[in-house]
């Protein structure tokens, strides 16, 4: 099959959901273009933007990187070591060397030196691996924006991530985060750095077939604490239909941003629809109540955490709650050996 | 493993969504109750209901009437003969011997003998097969229950196939769809019937079990015309993730429901509000405002067809206009096979 841009050159990738097959060289053209036209339209970015990208060694998170130093935009990459034993290990290597290669030096945070590395917190607290993740994600993300004055942090969050989790929230009905599901989430002041997902149009195959192409190195082996993760279930079942009828989780996604969808204004009384970011009319992020349930859950502006002075809606913040379950769990730990 | 309920018998059928087991008995005992609070929660029937039950010949259908029958409310069933050569015929047999099981004679409409015959009809007017299984059911159902004085049509559509069809139309925000989607379909003077699923609370596996439990003799094939729906991508979609999550399905689905719901509103401006029916306030059957999809569309109350008399919101009832293709379309073929 010949590519069905230059039509010239072999087509290497097939996209049924576009009805379309390129070349390499298209393919990248293509897929720059899905990435810009995704920025563009939720206005996640601006050119004076300084972007923390926050890189697990996984494809998604490299080919992010990738395509945003190949757009022009002032990028350094965070990477967070989870203290998960090999994977950890695999995934920082490939981290580096992708960094090295463009000649940037991740910054670098190390879960066991923090005292919080993710397996130890969820045996000790007896928390799902997952949700500590998520915890302490958020808040290095915030400390290190912070910290490095990055105006924004971005995820390589894909179409089939996104949709995923969409799904899960239609079938539980969950309003308060189907009310704040966006590849945009504001951020605010008091250190609340805004969020973006630059790659919400992309599909994982092709985010895949671009990391492959480009002859990016990145880990394939799933993080070992997720194989159990409700998002795959929710993620298989979408493919299957994808399948069938390609292109469905492109509209599923788009017709669920759209701003006259009434489940992006959240539940009646809430007191959230003034948050609701709406795609056509993407406030400053500076000017923007915050609805980020993915931070510390709050409406208005957070006030710092008494302990380390994160932003938080509560007295401490979520992360120094959890080291702090940390320390506990493992004093009385200490205490039993010692008997 | 014993039956949950009496503790006694050994359990036939397990049912993780509920987290239970039961002997038959107790099953037959768990089944109509679930039917009836279907019934109950969303006031679909009232004791003196005249139900003109559809049966299929299938499953759900004879399921229902057994139910309903069992439960002492006044039915007849109506077989619609499709004219899909075999499986109609092996249908209406099974529909009679059932029938005369209970001392019952169905109410038999044969499409072959009204001139619309599904393949043919689909043949020549080059429509899809189900779409017009719709427009054809729909017309019969009004004008039997209108000919029998029925007071409402009772079909046999399942959880599974109220929660396929409820992922097909999120999955394309087809909002006016939405609206409308609801176990209780409101009827209006001039001729719309009330139109209720009572099955809405039970799953496949649950009518099947019930239906093999009683020995009711069905059709265990599809539909030949229906192989390739869509409904089953979804459908198999939700399996998948019902046999991971128990109870994804119910929670779906009653979610969808529920009267804080924004999408049971329909689109803005659409004036369509009003007819939304909520199920905490389902009014009188005769009260409503006509939203129903599923027959001829519009909003407010139905005139006459021009030609034959049933409801309708255009000049012409869709029905009428389908046996207008048709026989143009035939006539078109016999003047060809002359020349």
């Amino acid at each position: 099959m010949k590519c069905k841009r230059c039509r010239r050159a072999g087509a290497a990738v097939e996209l049924p959901s576009h009805h379309a097959a390129f070349c390499p060289d298209c393919f990248f053209v293509f897929f720059r273009r899905q990435v810009t036209e995704g920025i563009r339209r939720l206005r996640l970015l601006v050119p004076e933007d300084r972007v923390l990208v926050c890189v697990s060694g996984g494809k998604d998170s490299l080919v992010l990187w990738d395509v945003l130093m190949d757009q022009g935009y002032e990028t350094e990459g965070l990477y967070i070591d989870l203290g998960i034993g090999g994977y950890s290990d695999r995934s920082k290597e490939k981290v580096l060397a992708y960094a090295a290669a463009r000649g940037k030096a991740p910054i670098v945070v190390e879960l066991a030196k923090e005292g919080i590395p993710i397996p130890e917190a969820a045996r000790c607290t007896r928390m799902q691996e997952c949700s500590i993740c998520g915890t302490v994600k958020r808040y290095f993300f915030n400390r290190v924006a912070a910290e490095g004055k990055f105006t924004v942090v971005a995820t390589g969050h894909n179409l089939d991530d996104e949709t995923a989790r969409l799904l899960g929230n239609l079938l539980h009905w969950q309003r308060d985060h189907l009310a704040r599901q966006h590849p945009l989430l504001p951020g605010a002041a008091g250190g609340l750095v805004r969020k973006v997902k630059p790659l919400w149009r992309v599909s994982e195959v092709e985010t895949a077939a671009y990391g492959f192409l480009k002859g990016i190195d990145y880990v394939t082996e799933e993080c070992p604490m997720s194989v159990d993760a409700t998002s795959l279930v929710y993620k298989e079942a979408l493919s299957r239909i994808e399948d069938r009828m390609p292109g469905t989780r492109i509209v599923f996604y788009q017709g669920f941003l759209d701003p006259s969808n009434p489940l992006r204004k959240g539940p009646e009384g809430a007191a959230k629809d003034e948050g609701a970011l709406l795609p056509e009319e993407a406030p400053a992020a500076d000017a923007v109540r915050v609805t980020d349930i993915e931070s510390d859950e709050g409406v208005g502006a957070p006030r710092a955490c008494s302990s380390c002075g994160a932003p938080t809606y509560t007295e401490a913040c979520s992360f120094c709650r959890l080291k702090e379950r940390v320390r506990k769990a493992r004093e009385q730990n200490a205490a039993r050996v010692s008997r």
